[in-house]
């Protein structure tokens, strides 16, 4: 049974759908921290339903992830992808290039944490391709 | 009924009691993201039982708190009590002294994000007590 609906415990209002600018499928991004020059820290939740992924992408300051529920996959460009769970934090160095999402079958909630943002936020990419997403 | 049985999703592994020194009842604090120069951020998780609660304390560079079950309370020093429940982003102000914990009836799991922590991470101060707890 493929794309089996994701039962995830919101923790936050689930917003709207991100644009393809941004994300290939349906993820819903809500700000939740926004740049200050107090914390100099940004954070966030995105829910990915089953598929959905950002594009490439990379931070100069690079990134925190923590996944709340559900299942999904964190690919750094030049390695193999990784599935990441519930419970699980990633850290993406600074001014490296990767992308995240939910698995093929499972959704994925997750929360964003991008520090020094003085330095930068995000710089996007190219959109993750089915052959890469499915590799 | 008092101390009914909160009823938390959790997220991450409950972990150890934390000790006297920093907590007043059942509390369980888990590292998430260590100190380091990269991210200058600290990230962790904190189960509290129902009237658990921090002492006293401020940071250097303030803090953020991220509710992600339950309902507690957080209070900045001079100012009143306030509710905080799944959901909602706290953040306290460098260098304010601040307590948080759960409600008197029901648990709360909450993530905490110190950032800039090349300026120091936290200075404890008093025990919370029960006439401020109940206020």
């Amino acid at each position: 049974m493929k794309n089996k609906t994701p039962e995830l415990t919101f923790i936050f209002p689930k917003g709207e759908k991100g644009t393809d600018d941004f994300f290939t499928g349906n993820a819903y991004p809500t700000a939740l921290v926004d740049e200050d020059s107090i914390y100099n820290t940004l954070v966030g939740n995105v829910y990915f339903e089953p598929k959905a992924r950002t594009k490439w992408h990379s931070h100069p300051a690079g990134q925190i992830l923590i996944i709340t529920d559900g299942i999904g996959y964190h690919q750094i460009e030049g390695k193999s992808i990784e599935i990441i769970k519930k419970g699980d934090v990633i850290k993406c160095p600074p001014n490296v290039k990767h992308w995240h999402g939910a698995s093929a079958e499972t959704g994925m909630q997750q929360l964003y944490i991008i520090p020094n943002t003085e330095k930068g936020i995000v710089e996007w990419n190219e959109k993750v391709t089915e052959e890469e997403y499915l590799k």
